[in-house]
């Protein structure tokens, strides 16, 4: 029992924390998005794609996080937008008091739009609530339809899903309405985007919801 | 501290437990394989192709780890072995008590070999001991060379590392040497096996592998 207790006293200070993000983000326009996926889904592929879009419509700014190595945040920084990197030496997951220790080496009144990758990871990062505006979960056509029923608390906890790699369903078996009408199951409200980052398909249609959410 | 203190406590009971269940092992000559990777790699799939490869040689018993569902457990009973499903409800790993609980569901005395299938999670199984053998780690070759360098715990407490879906290489960027080179990196110790649960690639090595170490 002394665990459980430990673990919900940890998620409380989590979700104080979060909820001063949170109010940062509000006060200063900022959309913030906390991007959340399996190892090798193409989170900072699309990261990458975004920077590239969208870098001359809005400020961008990232914040990575990985248990070990900045070899994603030099991939983000090659496309000239300010990144943080928090590398959680073992940890499985970002928290919401090392996001705030990230934000401080950012400036903020230049950033429209943040863009928080999380720990490669479909468990853990689900509960922990960083001050995002939603969660946004990668998946990609390699990975099966039946991720969202597996790991139903991610999909559950998103508000927008990526399906990326959409280049690669014919040599895959991934039956894209099977995989979405998981996904739906577990939340009917989901925002599904089909992304390809080699092939650039779907990449529009995300640029402009980001405008459109940025400029809320 | 306390939560630092409270984590020790529960990975030195696990240990505990991870010690008594490898016992039982040795002592009944069961060769136990704990399989981790990331969601969607392939690891049912595999246990799919090493059933049907192997089933008429060894006994092979299975203990499926998922959060959610009993889908995996499903897919593999279809082989006709006996396969006892935890569902973690949440939990992000597997952990020694739970295999301990598992192994009470299976006939020990008519099981030459025992794959454990862990949640689909890079980070948290590896530093959890269940007592098997070796931990097999599965990558797939959609995931991206940097995985190893990315989530250096795993593959460094791996001994065993199957690179999946190499019928993918020609539509993805995976450039297998610096694939192998970053495992190498992190373990040099590391047995690769390279196989394509599609084509059938690499099955039959992977087999004599098992049948040898199954036989000490």
């Amino acid at each position: 029992m002394s665990v459980i207790t430990v673990e919900r006293k940890v998620l409380e200070k989590n979700d104080d924390i979060a909820l001063q993000n949170r109010a940062v983000f509000t006060e200063r326009g900022i959309f913030a998005l906390n991007l959340v996926s399996s190892p090798g889904s193409g989170k900072t592929s699309i990261l990458e794609k975004t920077c590239q879009a969208l870098r001359e419509t809005m400020k961008i700014a990232v914040i990575e996080g990985d248990v070990q190595t900045d070899l994603d945040a030099q991939r983000v920084a090659a496309y000239e937008v300010p990144v943080v990197q928090i590398v959680t030496m073992g940890g499985c997951h970002l928290d919401a008091g090392l996001v705030r220790d990230a934000m401080q080496k950012l400036d903020l009144n230049q950033t429209d739009l943040l863009f928080i990758e999380n720990v490669g990871n479909l468990v853990c990062p689900s509960v922990y609530d960083l001050g995002e505006a939603m969660k946004v979960a990668v998946l990609s056509t390699t990975e099966g339809e039946d991720k969202p029923l597996k790991y139903p608390a991610m999909f559950r906890n998103s508000s927008v899903l990526i399906i990326n790699k959409t280049d690669l369903i014919p040599y895959v078996n991934c039956n894209m309405n099977e995989l979405k009408g998981n996904a739906f199951k577990i939340n009917p409200f989901l925002r599904i985007f089909e992304i390809s980052c080699k092939t650039g398909e779907g990449i529009s249609e995300w640029r402009d919801w980001l405008i459109s959410k940025g400029a809320n």
